[in-house]
């Protein structure tokens, strides 16, 4: 009935409410000079999806997002950043007193050892940039967590749900949602994606579109929650 | 009076009919693998916004472009590349038939000298990441060029008029319009550009819109054309 429908629909507005959900989303850039930099094909749809239907639940949501080109979801507080270690100092400052932290972010786990201020001139033959690690922010935040419950992503091209399960497990995260990022038209860029829900339940969702995904995260987020 | 006003529009709507006009705009990405890639901060606005004002001014105008989230303006042919290698291919079968070729592209003037079709796993330490020379596109256009208007971009950081007049004389452009990146608020992904024309007239032009720019520099181009 109507009735029914409209009051399923208020309890899912309310599902969230009262929780603080910080939200990273994007890609980072790593310099070398003012004009070159490394970086990887993240748009940040995925998150900001996250960001909204979080908003849409209740929760008090933190976006912390690179440099994409998206408009900030409604109700919801939004944090730029450009770098790797922007985006690790902006998220262990508002780590501590969150409820739920969903790791989309593809933070770049290299960066140039040396970036120069001025733009490089070219030269004859080859060039060799040293890269070094950056930290890896999720790992960190595994190891910091007391009551926060941790969601990690993870895009591979290769035997997904064996490293998806090994992150997990590694990085001390509650859940990690992973995507085949090989398969054309999902992940990266694209409005829809195909991912795995691997949390205490493992399960494989259809084709979706980010929206759609973002709720069947939120959705199981709460579920496992309640059943902590 | 207003039928100056008009007919001083139609003439500009006139002054490039007839003429095929290349441009090349936003940045290249040069893949390490499928997640991750060297490119720069080019949102191609600049070449976005000539090639509106050229297919206004009754150019036929082809736009040969990297990974920007810009939509394609009226009446202009676009063609879409990712690397640099691409882009050259794309320019090199389109370049022959033109009238005026103006290069505003980012294009990457390195790349990783290998290519992986898996996601690489992170190591312990550091990385070096080899990169080679791609062709310098511009600079072929000016060894190959007969009677095409050729026009480069240049981001500087210093010395902006030096090194502008430099690469112009050295790749046999007829012009160069040369920016100061380094400046807040113009250059890369900003909506204005204060930029020094440089062709057989040398020009500073004051801080504009980018569609101002364009209109300015395609003035100077129709001018410099008609002095021949």
């Amino acid at each position: 009935t109507i009735v029914e429908v409209l009051r399923k629909e208020t309890d899912r507005r309310r599902q969230l409410s009262g929780r603080k959900l910080l939200i990273t989303a994007g890609p980072t850039r790593e310099k070398i000079d003012p004009v070159r930099y490394f970086t990887n094909p993240s748009t940040g749809k995925m998150g900001y999806a996250l960001a909204r239907e979080a908003a849409e639940m209740g929760a008090e949501v933190t976006l912390i997002s690179g440099p994409v080109t998206l408009d900030t979801p409604p109700n919801v507080k939004r944090i730029d950043v450009v770098s790797a270690r922007d985006m690790y100092e902006s998220v262990m400052e508002h780590f501590p007193d969150q409820d739920i932290v969903i790791k989309t972010a593809a933070v770049a786990d290299y960066r140039p050892a040396v970036t120069f201020d001025h733009k490089m001139k070219k030269k004859d033959g080859e060039w060799e940039v040293e890269m070094e690690r950056t930290t890896d922010i999720l790992q960190e935040l595994g190891k910091k967590k007391t009551t926060q419950f941790l969601v990690g992503f993870a895009a591979e091209t290769q035997n997904v749900e064996e490293y998806g399960r090994m992150k997990r497990d590694k990085k001390n995260l509650d859940a990690i949602v992973v995507n085949d990022v090989s398969e054309a038209g999902t992940g990266f860029g694209a409005d829809e994606n195909r991912v795995i829900w691997m949390g205490k339940e493992e399960e494989k969702l259809p084709l979706l579109s980010k929206q759609d995904v973002a709720r069947e995260i939120l959705d199981r987020i709460v579920r496992e929650i309640r059943d902590l």
